[in-house]
């Protein structure tokens, strides 16, 4: 078909390709009495026939494209494939019980699973995936329907989804993706975050691109206006040609501000800074005129191993980003796990509701052998740069006096040891927790600085899960409740002479960035890619005039009257 | 041992009884290689024995004390203990793989219950517990260590446990229950509440009752200061029947309270309202003199069945508490389902942090022909005493304007059938959410009253689940940041001539109730058994005074120094 589909632009851009399908098939069984139980058992016969086949062909595709490695897991599925443990029980219970295959299978299966699944042991838990991954291949064969295999994808492509989970953007084959488009999600969904982490364009919450959209249809993507065309005409494609130069000269001409400050129409100087994980970031940072690290997440120096890093092992990291920030400010964010972010090796326990649980500075303070060394690494390569300190998911005071104690304690020993630690580095807090917010003006007499994290902020102030879709509209940036907390805070900061950054996904929003301005937010971090955008956004804006916008802002009633408003008094930036 | 425990007093009331320990033991078990495989065997069949004859008089006592329904589910737990299906495995497993019986035991009846409840099966999900139970005792014969059995407890006890799990208080016997005390907990968690409705005080968090008090120690539990005392001196357990003497006589002094109004020293009116479950509770209600409903919770109309009440089965219940109140108000909240209470018939799907989840009004908008059918069952009901009508987890005005327009087409559609429905019901909205505390000024316009929802309100704006004991002193009801939400609320309310109440369990603290007084609160709806006390509390404080000490307290950085400044500026009620 031709047509049109209108969705949330969540990363900027313009990108051509063919459509991959990436979509989980309708795989439910239906449970039939069977009088012919031979014929079943043929059926079954085949379908592992025809499976095998395709497993040996993805397997021979994988190690030729992507190396040994990645063909290993078909390989492990073809020995679950050909495990008589698992086809013989099916094929008995297609003769006791007189059913179909299908419902044998599943039956069978789910057992195996729960049976793997219920022991302590990663290796058995993992046999539970492969077997599922293999009874989704057979039953897909029995029905009749294609399962996608994105790890295959080599040609260039837009990605067709229902939404893309972290599980789903693992499997795919990154150098070939040109872009995405998606049935749900929003700005915030994972997909989104993961378009703008990778540059290329991305349109969310289309509703309809997978009932649309075919298999090799030619797509555009409108990463800029939230648009996807399907097969354009020839007079839509040119036009979109033009654009999508019109966007790569735009480009060009931000590329230009890379080492520019960034001031308003008005003169007001704000600074705009990135959000990073780990070193290798900081090539981006650089390249797109970071002023400073507004939040370096230290959580992936803990993930993808079997024990926590050592002091030395943190030393070496800090030191490294610090120094190639060349005395640009740099805010490190002490461990935020726990919670969504697990480590295996600490065993936590299991919780109802891990957003509302035992993570960040609630586990630090009590885990404190794991907070010091993370505390004693980031003083010792204090001497290296400009380095501010600052405390996840804080709710009371007590809870920053504890761990300032904490950290006032290992900078004396390390100054008894004769260990250089820097005079000036600045202690703030994450605000990203509603108390903190109402109370910022108590914090704000004992605190350097804060950092606003609306991810957070919002989930909590909305009482509503980021990741569940069924409360995703309640993901309200603009609500006047969360523009309220956010003026809380900057003006409690400002009173006492403090400054007040932010550090999620609103700071570097283009309908965000106006209200921001004109509520005094003094740093704005974002994604590294977002930052010439935004500077080009600022020069435009007077402060001034946003301050009205953001105390009309505060008054409206709802998310939806203040997008309208925003979008009324701003020009939109491309 | 004698000795003297603090915790928490967490329910009014002095008891006196023989300790009963409510403990799960520690089962831990660990591998070991056996080459005598026999000698395993033949402990194993030993502690079948055993078992078995346990379970026995366990199951006669019941059948005699308690009847044959209680006695059912140790009759399931002797077939489970006789199945060759699960014995043979466990013996094959000893001989197999040469070890102890314990692991063996452990990893089949693991096997078994993952498979089980793999199962879309309720009876199967059930026979997954009852392995659960049988391997437990089984374990404990094994292991040398016994096993509580609290649905035989028939002498009068103080249970002490670590916490009190509703499933724990679910096989208590109740009539022998005299008090409680507990290693954690604070005055919401649920041993607690549960404490407070069955009227039997309650000490929690003393950290140390279960490692200091053994089986059969003579127990007092100080609800009033809380204190245990264990194997009290002559001199000390006389002292107890005095104050238990003084603190019946005050009861039977506020007991005269009960046809009272509630007015301060100063001569300010509030009322107090009871919160109730169903019908039923109308009985105690009015033992105490409850001014009216605060919060008519609907739920227990949906849950323990298999489909959803008719609109028929609604109205009745709704009519018998509206004629029951004789004309009081009574503040009906429409279905708080989803999340952590979940109604097996509706098929939710399982959401990771069900706290932040799908629940409340935002599940009735979606499912509106739940919500449809609750409202006329209400609408139509109203014409039989003085109903209000709140939603619960507004988040958004939004929301309460497309709550409030389905409520409005009910009305119409009934109207024009014929119906009659009251001109005066009042349409008010908890507030348990921080972003409708933050903007109640904007609620206020639109709504005819608040209710403040503490319990929610407190976890949502600190980010800390509140049944999750890690992040239990997160749990701060005094918090500055707590307080000052309450007083938006209030003064938004009252700026737009509205009324303002408050139903969680901050409105019946004693040492809250100074600050909500002084905060402008016009109604405190608590259980029922809280009011007397809480009418005879404010009859002795200033509504200026308490003022005074509000204004203050919001001013204060921690919970810690609130409460220091309360007690310090209030007289204890008892």
């Amino acid at each position: 078909m031709v047509g049109l589909l209108k969705g949330i632009a969540a990363s900027d851009g313009i990108a051509f390709a063919k459509a991959y399908r990436l979509l989980e098939p309708d795989l439910t069984v239906e449970k039939r009495t069977e009088s012919d139980t031979a014929a079943e058992v043929k059926r079954f016969r085949a379908a592992l026939k025809k499976s095998e086949t395709e497993l040996e062909v993805i397997k021979e595709k994988a190690r030729r494209d992507l190396g040994d490695d990645k063909a290993a897991i078909f390989e492990a599925h073809l020995l679950v494939l050909n495990d008589p443990e698992l086809t013989g029980p099916i094929e008995e219970k297609i003769k006791s019980d007189s059913v179909n295959v299908e419902f044998a299978l599943e039956e069978t299966a789910n057992m195996f699973i729960g049976m793997f699944e219920a022991m302590e042991n990663e290796y058995m838990k993992e046999r539970a995936a492969d077997i599922k991954d293999v009874t989704k291949r057979i039953l897909a064969a029995l029905l009749g329907v294609e399962l996608p295999a994105p790890a295959l994808i080599a040609e260039e492509v837009v990605v067709v989804a229902e939404d893309l989970t972290p599980s789903m953007t693992a499997q795919l084959n990154r150098e070939f993706v040109k872009g995405f488009t998606t049935d749900i999600g929003g700005r915030t969904s994972h997909s989104a975050i993961m378009a703008r982490s990778l540059e290329i364009p991305a349109v969310v919450g289309t509703k309809n691109a997978t009932s649309d959209i075919q298999n090799g249809d030619l797509i555009i993507i409108d990463g800029l206006q939230g648009e996807v065309h399907i097969n354009p005409t020839e007079e839509v494609a040119s036009e979109y040609k033009k654009r999508s130069e019109a966007y790569q000269q735009q480009r060009l001409e931000w590329a230009k501000l890379v080492n520019e400050q960034t001031v308003t129409a008005d003169g007001h100087h704000v600074e705009l800074a990135a959000n990073i994980g780990t070193h290798e970031d900081l090539k981006g940072v650089k390249a797109n005129g970071g002023e400073g690290i507004g939040l370096y997440r230290t959580e992936f120096l803990y993930m993808g191993r079997d024990s926590l890093p050592t002091e030395e092992e943190q030393f070496t990291a800090y030191k490294a980003v610090l120094e190639g920030m060349e005395g640009k400010p740099v805010v490190v964010r002490t461990l935020d796990i726990g919670g969504d972010k697990e480590l295996p090796y600490l065993n936590l326990p299991h919780e109802m509701n891990p957003f509302l649980g035992f993570r960040a500075i609630r586990l630090c303070l009590e885990e404190q052998d794991i907070f010091r060394t993370q505390l004693r690494a980031l003083l010792r390569a204090s001497v290296h740069g400009n380095l501010k300190i600052m405390f996840p998911m804080i709710a009371t005071v007590n809870e920053f006096r504890e761990a300032k104690a904490v950290l006032l304690e290992e900078r004396a020993k390390l100054e008894s040891e004769g260990t250089a630690v820097s005079e000036n580095i600045e202690l703030g807090i994450m605000v990203e927790i509603p108390s903190t917010a109402v109370i910022a003006d108590l914090f704000a007499k004992e605190v350097d600085f804060f950092s606003i994290g609306t991810n957070d902020l919002i989930q909590y102030t909305m009482a509503a899960d980021r990741m569940n879709e069924r409360v995703s509209y309640l993901y309200q940036p603009y609500n006047p409740s969360i523009l309220r907390l956010v003026k809380m805070v900057i003006e409690a900061a400002h009173k006492e002479g403090k400054w007040a950054g932010m550090c999620g996904e609103m700071a570097g929003d283009e309908l965000a960035i106006p209200l921001l301005l004109g509520l005094g937010l003094d740093e704005f971090s974002m994604s590294a890619t977002s930052i010439l955008k935004a500077r080009a956004q600022l020069k435009h804006l007077s402060k001034s005039d946003m301050e009205a916008l953001a105390a009309e802002a505060i008054t409206l009633s709802t998310a939806e009257e203040v997008v309208e408003r925003v979008q009324a008094s701003t020009q939109k930036i491309i």
